[in-house]
């Protein structure tokens, strides 16, 4: 039976104004949808090409009412948004996908955590600590990594402790603890279900580690990693979403441990770095494919046509002020390079301003090309050091 | 030696606010750049795409003036713009490209066939003619086309005579005569040349002309035709963008006659609805393409990854009103489809509303697979008949 769909599609509300907000918004346009994007900043890198922006902070009661009023489903690029708020209007009947009530749980990484747990979910073994001290931590016993429950984001709220635990580097906040995996490789599966159940999965990638101190970590899809490998890995983040009841796109981070075995680490319950990749090298990309599953529309074919490697275009470690692209000209004269700048008027040492994806016949290719941009390509500040 | 670049890289202004302007302001974007686009309709389908829209005629010297001053550069969507104006605006040093003289050599149709000839590009035979009327158009013999020199658009301005010249079909206008051309098919041709002279093109693609009523025409790529043949289509379209001393993207429409000839049909000073496959299936596509050549960044590797079929999508034939949009769901559910709309409120018959891209592993499943959808879609009005 056919169904008649209006122009717009659907009102589309996105809580932020991020790098993620200005890769969904062009997607959804694409698919007849209009969006409202809410961000503190003016001018946000999605704001500016959302159809509007709202401009409030992401726990303004009245600023996240006017966005949901404004919009026939609302979604997130962020996770960090005040649940009590949304919960309240979803429940006088605004559509808010994922749901709030997942994002409350996935937003505390212990109750994340003991959700896997309780549905099977292959995980690392962990325990909350209320408070933590260097004594429960020992007793926990080593290696370990403390993670905050909340707030935790680009590896804040993280503590290693792999031979001794420093009472001086104990985070003094509600945690958990788990053990620490000594993983053979990281990968990332990006996870789509539609509210259904229709579920797509794109191919694992592989977080490269580069020993070289002055060359970004490097994303290489698809991981280099066995058929059964891959199998598991898309078994585990599938079942991990389903656990969760997930509805859009989630990007699952995973282990791969030295004896073969898939862990869930962490779950993004957002588009996610880790699928920017999707963009070039794939029939559907996740910023389509979020759109079409928040909105109600069939989930695209996720079938990879290239290879890919992409690393993330940091701000210079001295860079402040306006922004200085050094090697951009270099960068895009190499065969399949795609260069994304997220419209951030001001650089920061280490802020994420940008990245590029490489896509080549293979993955070798992809990876040479991609360290060599990343070598090439320098956002300084126009105030210096 | 490498340069830096500042954020914007550039302020791009866009003379037209349509579906062009709405492909090109996302990769502009991607690529540091904020645009500025001039319409006459306010929330046009690119301007809401925009960094920002001018609302004013395409033909008001004060908008034109405001939407250069706001640019670094300015390029078109659309070709018929006063170029008196411009001409003007270029001569007080604002940077406009393709160039104002470009744009009024490729306005007039028998001045764009007259410079194509004199450089030696291989065209159909054709004559001026300043008044005309039957009798002269039978002088020229049959069959013929005449063309008038200004103001055709998707087939307006164009009278085609096979056998008879009828009196009342006569356009009363100046124009061009030329023989008519009993092709195999027609190709496209898109190049893009850079201000330095750099020349990329894509394979060439075929317009599919389908005989059941019901079904709208098909682009196919790479188009059915020999190597020999693809490799005369590339010089011939190459050479007549260089003849113009173009910059910027350019869709090139030529014939292969059944001696196997390529002939230049006309072209078009910007980026092209037969390029449109080129976002799904491409390394680079020709908006992103089309920004690097404006901008001057160096051009992008045009390599094809995937087969294609691309049709567009129109107002039905008694639309009027608001959009109902049907069998988009269908569309969705098959692999690789990408479903382009163009943000516009209003249908009317045969307006172009959209497009599908369809790509797959083979030309002839991309085909089938469009003419599918192709039935399977339609976009009808609120209003009815």
């Amino acid at each position: 039976v056919s169904r008649s769909r209006p122009y717009p599609v659907a009102r589309l509300g996105i809580v932020g104004g991020g790098q993620l907000a200005r890769m969904i918004v062009p997607e959804a346009a694409r698919l007849g949808c209009e969006t409202t994007v809410l961000d503190p900043t003016p001018e946000s890198p999605g704001g500016v090409l959302a159809h509007r922006q709202l401009v409030g902070a992401l726990d303004d009661a009245e600023a996240l009412r006017a966005l949901v009023e404004a919009s026939d489903v609302t979604t997130f690029e962020i996770e960090t948004v005040d649940t009590a708020i949304l919960l309240e209007l979803e429940a006088q009947g605004h559509r808010i996908v994922p749901s709030p009530s997942l994002l409350a749980v996935v937003q505390d990484k212990l109750l994340q955590k003991e959700k896997l747990h309780a549905a099977g979910i292959p995980t690392s073994p962990f325990q909350a600590v209320d408070a933590p001290d260097a004594r429960t931590l020992a007793d926990f016993g080593l290696p370990l990594v403390q993670k905050a429950r909340r707030g935790g984001y680009d590896g804040r709220g993280v503590a290693v402790f792999k031979d001794v635990v420093v009472e001086e580097r104990v985070l003094p906040v509600p945690s958990l603890v788990e053990r620490f995996v000594d993983y053979r490789c990281e990968l990332a599966v990006l996870v789509a279900r539609g509210g259904g159940g229709e579920v797509r999965a794109w191919p694992a990638v592989e977080m490269v580690f580069d020993e070289r101190a002055n060359v970004l970590d490097l994303l290489l899809a698809p991981a280099r990693i066995d058929a059964r490998e891959a199998e598991e890995a898309h078994r585990v983040a599938v079942a991990a979403v389903e656990a969760l009841d997930g509805v859009g796109v989630f990007g699952v981070e995973l282990f791969l441990t030295r004896g073969g075995e898939v862990l869930v680490n962490e779950i993004a319950p957002r588009v996610h770095n880790s699928g920017h990749w999707t963009i070039e090298a794939c029939r559907t990309n996740q910023f389509e494919q979020h759109v079409r599953a928040v909105v109600g529309l069939p989930l695209g074919e996720p079938l990879q046509h290239s290879a890919a490697a992409m690393v993330n275009l940091l701000g210079a470690e001295d860079a402040h002020g306006g922004v200085a692209i050094e090697g951009l000209d270099e960068a895009l004269r190499q065969p399949g390079v795609a260069v994304h700048l997220y419209g951030k008027r001001e650089v920061r040492p280490f802020r994420k301003m940008g990245h590029v994806t490489v896509t080549a016949e293979d993955r070798e290719t992809a990876m040479a090309l991609a360290r060599a941009v990343s070598e090439c390509v320098a956002i300084r500040g126009t105030e210096g050091a």
